[in-house]
């Protein structure tokens, strides 16, 4: 039995997009456990786009990274020793221990986690039955409110997130349009997602790509990455459109380069003109509709009905590389590192 | 009796802020009547920031203005003549025939209008039991949603919008804050309209004396000028704040001058940090709650306890040069021409 702890730390904030320099491996003794303590061995853990919006020291919803001290995130453990009544060994427990191996974690720490229930895959339980589905669920219906007969456009869309976003707006009737990176990630949205139109924001032809897969316009624009995709998209809005705000992934890393002009005044105006409803949310104002989301996505992904596409990668040390390729669009799926 | 109908055309469309040689004033035999028709004589007619809007030729949310014929607005009439069983020669008449002296309307347009109860100061339905009225409940109340102890600011405070929303927001029980032009509008917002405090954006110290008035942070702001105004706010918002977006009028006329940089990125990264809704909406939208909203704001407003400033100008020659002067933010309070 391991006794040794192997971390993932941030050991300085990223300027931009982040380097391998930004992280270390740590290797630290685990000790002995207390009374209600747990040790939690990692299977899964997550790596997120919000992350990146954490490696940064200025206010926002969500503390700072701490540097020097293991990533924090969502992961999928086995309970390995348990002073914990709550916990037996064997378990499988859904925790926020993140970027490490094992994590011993105090009674008041460990009583936030659940134990869940065993299906074949619990990796899912990190991406369409967790956090990546439960922001998808609640940002969709919940916020953007597709009609049927809507037309309902998502960014990354096939992505952890975008991907569960398409398939639920499918589920209610509307045109589906999804913008990926490259032919095959829009082949996948088409072919195995069912998406009726997925568009390739690497080419110079995006807005009008855009526009002749929207023909009515968008009703709902899911967004997930900013930048040009933004742009793409503003024009086509319809009157009384809703945007839930998720995230502007692009944005977090500044990748996208300024014209030299401030389109916030367009933004505003088109928002009067059309009726615009533009919406930011996180996932963690919805955490107590955990049940709900769970009672219907849980029949819908086992199924097959929801698909749900997982990138996993082995090795804790691949970890700080495969976020890099997450926030660059290299991933195709949930991605997860697998211990 | 007159038989010849001065009306305010546009000659052609202004670019940035309107200047008088927009407009002309054209005089006009008024025909005979035929079947179903009505002429109505002009006493008021309103002039707000929006019609800013419909001087421009690109698509919105309600026509461009055409040049060369009279431009449309809300106005307050007489019946002067009628060949329509709906209406009798002394009716008075709240209508959109705008910037003229007279108006022969068609049955199918005449029978749009509604005729008004008597009151004594009639020229209060263009204002503050009018669309700006109604403009100011629905953007607050509905999409607002201000609750007892938040802090609502509402820019152009003493205007025919903003004088209403603060009032309203008081009487919510919320802090409510102004943002005004000279301290003469400031000081009215708060001795007469009741408002906690009102901020002078004509200073320099608007972003201290702002933050100053908001030591709780802003949960509403209701936003009709757009600029300067609206970046002092931006920082101030509170996580899950709302925004009704009236209009922008400063970004209409492109007053503002840019950085250089395109705050469109800071914007969405906040929306989703802080959760922001912003929401426009236009008053059109709402045309069919105008009867509850007469139910409550009529008592209200005839027994004093909203009050509603006028700004009333006499002749219609002068009504380019208020218009003009409404865009600068120069009158005080709803701004009516009185023929």
């Amino acid at each position: 039995m391991a006794d040794i702890n192997k971390s993932i730390q941030l050991v300085n904030y990223p300027t931009g997009m982040p380097v391998p320099e930004n992280f270390k491996l740590v290797e630290a003794a685990i000790p002995e456990l207390k009374d209600g303590e747990v040790l939690f061995k990692t299977k899964y853990f997550s790596l997120d786009p919000y992350m990146r919006g954490r490696m940064i020291l200025t206010k926002s919803y969500i503390a700072s990274f701490e540097l020097n001290t293991p990533l924090q995130g969502g992961a999928i453990c086995m309970v390995e020793q348990s002073k914990n009544p709550k916990f037996k060994v064997g378990d499988l427990v859904s925790t926020f221990t993140g970027w490490q191996t094992h994590a011993v974690c105090s009674k008041e720490l460990a009583d936030t986690f659940n134990v869940l229930p065993p299906i074949e895959k619990p990796s899912l339980f990190l991406g369409s039955l967790g956090m990546p589905g439960l922001t998808a669920y609640k940002g969709l219906l919940t916020i953007g409110q597709p009609k049927s007969g809507e037309t309902v456009v998502v960014s990354a869309a096939t992505g952890a997130v975008g991907s569960i976003v398409g398939q639920l707006a499918k589920s209610k009737g509307c045109r589906v349009v999804g913008v990926a990176g490259g032919p095959d990630k829009c082949k996948f949205a088409v072919d195995e997602l069912g998406f009726d139109a997925c568009v390739d924001h690497k080419k110079d032809t995006l807005n009008e790509d855009l526009a002749k897969a929207c023909p009515n316009g968008i009703d709902v624009y899911f967004e997930n990455v900013g930048g040009k995709v933004f742009w793409a998209v503003f024009p086509l809005l319809n009157e009384f459109a809703r945007i839930p705000v998720c995230g502007v992934i692009s944005w977090y890393n500044l990748i996208d380069t300024s014209d030299g002009q401030d389109h916030t005044p367009d933004l505003l105006i088109s928002m009067v003109k059309k009726r615009l409803k533009f919406h930011g949310f996180i996932v963690g104002d919805f955490m107590g509709e955990t049940k709900e989301f769970l009672d219907v996505m849980v029949p819908l992904v086992l199924s097959g009905k929801i698909k749900a596409k997982e990138d996993i990668v082995k090795g804790i040390e691949n970890a700080p590389q495969a976020f890099i390729g997450l926030l660059q669009g290299k991933n195709f799926g949930k991605l997860i590192i697998e211990i």
